[in-house]
């Protein structure tokens, strides 16, 4: 993947024209859509911008995110062909800096858990894994923290969960952007961290991790002692855990009233897995969903305390690698759904391939900090290149 | 206005049927809608529903909630003819209660501030005042608490601020509605609070009231008092008044992004007074943003604190009576907009009439506890009512 702070900084050095750098992304998907197939539309006309600090960047908007000259599909034939009248804020705010949308990327119907006709970069024999299927594994990612950028304008699966986020080369890449699309301060000079406190969690109550998974947070772990992070293995309190067990209640509730006419007017034509786990969740009442958040809100709490100890908490970012194709499956986002919940900006660094397929960690801090988890993600990208 | 708990009634009784329920809805609306005009669009082939506890209601939607079945045209020339794809999560709530979406009913642009074609039913030589033009004033109604109703498909001004409200006729059919699309067990059996604690708050930060709203909220307090409620005048705590100035930094600075494609894109046709409030507040950073929502913050803390000593609070609805045609203004938001940053259920009880023109008063409980501010307006409308 092309990263964007190298673009940037040769674009500002004028070795680079805006122009020259999109024709570079227009020419690296052509390269590789045909086998990879991460775009619904490639807008091939799309040009570069000639101001703006992300001027020569080329921006994919996950196709459930609406675009004002592009249609807006959500995944699903229930949006065939569907177009928008307005551009999102987050898409509004990416052409406030400079990009260039170059084009949408597959979604998952309703960024659920049927997946798409996107193949593994790394593996074609794989799915890529997650929602954002359009957007390749094997990068760098922020979550950022819940409602930093606004889900205006982006379909709603969950209110209290729906968050976008940025992938990227590296971590450098999403603070850059990050920076240009909020205006931000706290995202100008971001560097990596010195001596980070980091606390490693384990999500045992998430069940059993595939041993590439592990294998992955050992080498980050190993990394980042060496390079100077004191590292801490600790158990998450009492009520994070029981936040991580009621996340389906809040999500499958409020799904439930955010598809309300999907499901009712159009039922046949959701895409099955998340048809099947609609219909398995109709029963949910107002009061499981009111106890739900109570639980949440005390995590969130606890949670919070917990960071006064560590500058970051290390992770799993999910179970394994990718799942094969034949599976069927995006993969489990059960190493990820309590920190969502939680609010707390989450940063994916690439740690290692294992039989061909990446396998990443996830930085946490805490929320607010989403500088502190980016510049802990460099700081976990520096040493692990070392340790390489 | 035709009450809802009165249909109820009678269609639960076998005296009346939905069909002819909704009939005479129908036949409200085209007796007065000529002189009104508070609907964009009445659906007269809106049939009755079956089946459900809001059979044979007829509810219109203000026009920026998404409508499968109807344009929705958000007051403005922008989204002329605009046909949603989907209902909103809150028509789905009504649909599935058993409700008939008679029509969309009128909204300034965005529902900001620049007036409709509506005209005020109970004078037409004024506006109705507020945002929700076509809905009528002198209506019981009812903001509940922030995030209870969905906002997913209803255009954003603010994320923070937006909130889906409902009028009826008195406070026993705002109860009966929300019981029916919540289906939440605390509105069954809603009644008058007996004796309840009343803290009165006069909001002197947010400038002077006209007599008529002095008048209003006097009488309301006599009313109160002699029905048997402990009523006592209180200040608020600095923390709340701050959170009162601080309220148009948030709302001005999610404007700019929850309609930046509006401003870049179609600047011109933005009706003209949010427009000049969109160019004067174009400067606003996100550290003033985030410093007015810590401010806010602190202000719901202290706020919360005060409801230990109230059952509820009573203010102004509005500085007086509805302005005149001639002044072009739907009238100011400047005793409402503190409860809605603070996240509040409110409930407007009509008081009485000066000039010919209704003026109400504003309930206000604790968060989450719109049961109690229900019970509260209902105990004073009964108080009104025999003192009348």
């Amino acid at each position: 993947m092309i990263s964007l702070a190298d673009l940037q900084r040769r674009i500002e050095a004028g070795e680079l024209s805006p122009d020259a750098a999109i024709a570079q992304s227009h020419a690296a998907i052509e390269a590789r859509e045909k086998d990879v197939r991460a775009f619904v539309r490639h807008d091939r006309s799309a040009k570069a911008q000639t101001t703006g600090p992300l001027r020569g960047i080329a921006v994919g908007i996950k196709d459930i995110i609406d675009t004002a000259d592009m249609p807006t599909e959500m995944g699903s034939v229930i949006y065939r062909g569907w177009q928008p009248r307005s551009d999102a804020p987050v898409v509004m705010m990416l052409k406030r800096a400079g990009a260039t949308i170059i084009g949408k990327t597959t979604t998952t119907a309703f960024a659920s858990r049927d997946p798409t006709p996107t193949l593994n970069p790394h593996n074609p024999g794989h799915t890529p894994g997650g929602s954002s299927s359009g957007s390749y594994c094997g990068a760098a990612a922020i979550k950022p923290s819940f409602r930093m950028l606004p889900t205006v304008g982006v379909k709603c699966y969950s209110w209290a969960l729906d968050t976008v986020g940025l992938f990227g080369s590296r971590a450098e890449d999403l603070a850059r952007g990050l920076l240009g699309m909020t205006g931000r301060t706290e995202f100008s000079g971001i560097a990596p961290a010195k001596s980070p406190r980091i606390g490693v969690v384990r999500q045992e109550f998430a069940e059993a991790v595939e041993p590439a998974a592990e294998e992955g947070l050992l080498a980050a772990i190993k990394a980042a002692e060496k390079a100077g992070a004191s590292v801490q293995t600790i158990d998450l309190p009492a009520a994070v855990k029981e936040a991580w067990r009621i996340h389906p209640i809040i999500q499958d509730f409020e799904a439930h009233r955010a598809l309300a006419w999907e499901f009712d007017a159009r039922h046949d034509e959701i895409a099955p897995m998340l048809r099947a786990s609609l219909d398995d969740t109709v029963g949910l009442t107002p009061k499981e969903y009111d106890d739900a958040r109570r639980i949440a809100r005390r995590g969130r709490r606890e949670l919070g305390e917990l960071f006064e100890g560590f500058d970051v908490l290390l992770t799993y970012s999910a179970p394994g690698t990718a799942p094969a194709k034949e599976l069927a499956s995006t993969g489990s986002p059960r190493y990820n759904r309590l920190w969502t919940l939680m609010g707390n900006p989450c940063v994916n660094v690439p740690v290692m391939k294992v039989g061909g397929l990446p396998v990443g960690v996830q930085v946490i801090a805490r929320f607010g900090n989403d500088p502190g988890a980016l510049s802990a993600a460099w700081f976990l990208e520096n040493a692990l290149a070392k340790s390489g």
